[in-house]
């Protein structure tokens, strides 16, 4: 078999064979095959696509390529949650510990944030001591306890993903639906659990900017998950605006606990909530609203809260941490003109959050836990000019002017109040 | 500017600045980007295209990334031609020395044989003593005095084309019209000829395998020369069937001297004679039923046979040589149907000379001169089974058995004629 007939096959719309996807894999992860044919490869599939058989196979391969988890001696179900990456986005820090407290057991391997995109593990060490870091007999073995292990790297799984995805990073070939979704799905796979939910954030802060193409890359998660014999349920929500108030490490991990003690901000819960009851339903089988009273119950009688600080404790971390005293410096954000709020661009607000440090531009930086946002006005709020709309949380100026600019180009005003902005657009199962 | 934004705008279908193309051509010539991006960035052109401009402009980086040549102190119009290449196809041989009996200045640099497609180098080479290879002041000073050159390496004509065209080939991006047609042109532009006729050739035995793509590389190669202010002509001829009876280094140079003493096959002239007659055209201006009746009464008064026999001298060629005896071992191949030959595909015949090592299957391969197949029968020749289809020549018999096989599975038989093929399809100017 040669590399460059089946760049050939792809580049001319030919479906390419298990073999094919096997060798072509196994020959770049092995340094077998040069980089310039694996890049060409991933130009033709971004540009050609890949069948549903072509993705099964490609995932199969990159699961393969690594460790697998093997929960099966977790006893009662093993459910799982993965968000696409938003701007605000802490909803694994509520839904793990409400699964968890209702028995479930919660497997959850979480990444670093980049660009304007958050990641849950950069937001558990904004809590002192919070040990992300785990060996997979630890990881099983918290599982088995406590209900819930939330941790950074787990083993070697799907080490072809990280591979082709570093090279995916610098040959503009990221974009490509068959290819984020065996990516996302391999590691997911891998990591082990029987049930998944799926958050697929659509908007100016999320990777799908428009419903159509996260409708197409959640119903391809999907039918991987289930062709893989998992139960699996995507959700398509709200990235147009952020999630919740606050944005930044130690601010997020604040708004989780306001949820966990029923007082966060509605949207957040709303769709916490739903991801949860959805998960819980896949779980145990029982309908969508008894799982939806089950999950506000969890919320209502701490339960929930009770789980996550035994989640950090477990893992290490100090819970009376995340109510420390923030040492950033705070910037009063204000209205520019008078009226009705109607758009809080997600994107300007992850990009000026970053811009603070709380996000990374590049892999290297460093980041800050304790700078961010918090927003003080959503859509439909009423403002008139010089009223305060955000604090900036910061320790390092170098961007802070520009940072602010970039935050206010996001806000638009109207006399006119607009139509509540929809949270939840659609389940895919 | 960075070179993956570059990727990303032509993977989204967008126009190249010639600051963007400019930078992508140097940056990979210079090494400063990894050829992983380049063939990135050549797979998202060969899939989505480039505009007219940017062709343009990617030419002209090519053409400027090397030695130009000056052709400007040669008096009279300088001409060239190229062959989008074929099996049997030795017309350069045959035009060049009437071009230069005419008056006409004949600056021509050819290239080696690659697959089935055969090169002029190593025709010409075929010929004892013949020295492929001159200084730019060497080829200059021949075409002043003799009127014609025709030689091999000429200085260091677009080395950005000869780099990119390494990394096409082993990243199956060669087919492209954008990269195939600015291949071409920059290293013709860069020769530095007036006038240019472009033989492209349409069939099996061809690059391009019908008619509609070989119009496009033909107009888009035209378009091209013309925003550089040369005189171009393509004209797109038959490549279904082989050109001649001849096929093989020393084998077309004795079928180059039939046709220039005027007993040669018909085809080859026909096809030669349009190819002179039209670039005559271009270079004195009288029209093509003049240019056709100088072409004819040159060959007919053994002026270009003249020339050519001057050319041989010049470059330290022995004429005489050409007829030698053949010290090649002989395979008669015969018919296995009856009936009137409707078939005889170029590309099956290319191959089986190539395994009789006329040709190179890869770059490195040393090719036989006296090998090859001389045609006894071509299309609607009646034959009996059993009758005398071709000669192979050979010195090494590894495949012979597989080059007949090859070649009889080409050959077609049939109780009825078929329409004669048409030769010439159409002129592009």
């Amino acid at each position: 078999m040669r590399f460059v007939d089946i760049i050939e096959k792809k580049k001319n719309k030919e479906e390419l064979t298990k073999e094919e996807i096997k060798f072509a894999i196994e020959s770049f992860t092995n340094e077998e095959i040069p980089d310039y044919q694996m890049s060409a490869l991933l130009m033709a599939i971004v540009l050609n696509g890949m069948t549903d058989e072509e993705t099964y196979h490609l995932t199969e391969v990159m699961l393969n390529s690594g460790d697998v988890l093997d929960l099966s001696g977790v006893e009662w179900v093993v459910v799982d949650k993965h968000s696409t990456g938003g701007i605000g986005d802490k909803t694994t820090l509520i839904l793990g510990p409400i699964l968890a407290s209702l028995g479930c057991k919660v497997a959850k391997m979480s990444g670093r944030g980049l660009g304007i995109t958050g990641g849950t593990a950069d937001k558990l060490e904004a809590i002192e001591g919070y040990d992300i870091k785990m060996t997979i007999e630890e990881f099983i073995k918290q599982i088995k306890e406590k209900n819930i292990a939330l941790a950074y790297s787990i083993g070697n799984l799907a080490p072809a993903d990280k591979k082709i995805y570093a090279l995916r990073d610098v040959t503009a070939t990221v974009e490509s639906i068959p290819l984020i979704a065996s990516s996302i799905m391999s590691k997911k796979l891998a990591s082990g659990a029987d049930c998944l939910i799926l958050d697929v954030k659509v908007g100016s802060g999320a990777f799908m900017k428009d419903i159509e193409s996260a409708r197409k890359l959640a119903k391809t998660m999907v039918k991987i998950g289930k062709h893989f014999n998992k139960k699996v349920r995507a959700i398509l929500t709200n990235m147009d605006i952020p999630l919740g108030r606050n944005i930044g490490n130690l601010l997020e991990v604040q708004e989780v606990v306001q949820v966990l003690n029923n007082n966060g901000p509605e949207d957040l819960k709303k769709v916490t909530v739903t991801l949860a009851s959805n998960l819980l339903n896949m779980a145990i089988g029982k309908s969508i609203e008894e799982c939806e009273y089950l999950v506000n119950e969890t919320l209502d009688n701490g339960r929930a809260l009770e789980k996550f600080k035994e989640l950090i404790e477990s893992q290490n971390g100090k819970y009376n941490s995340i109510f420390r005293e923030n040492q950033s410096k705070v910037e009063i954000v204000k209205a520019t003109d008078e009226g009705y709020i109607t758009k809080l661009v997600a994107e300007n607000i992850g990009r000026s959050s970053m811009m603070l440090k709380a996000g990374r531009q590049t892999k290297e930086d460093k980041i800050d836990y304790e700078a961010g946002i918090i927003l003080l006005k959503k859509i439909n709020d009423y403002v008139k000019k010089g009223d305060e709309l955000a604090y900036f949380y910061y320790n390092d100026d170098e961007l802070l002017k520009e940072a602010e600019k970039v935050f206010l180009a996001g806000v638009e005003y109207s006399k006119d109040k607009v139509d509540e902005p929809t949270l939840i657009y659609e389940v895919i199962e």
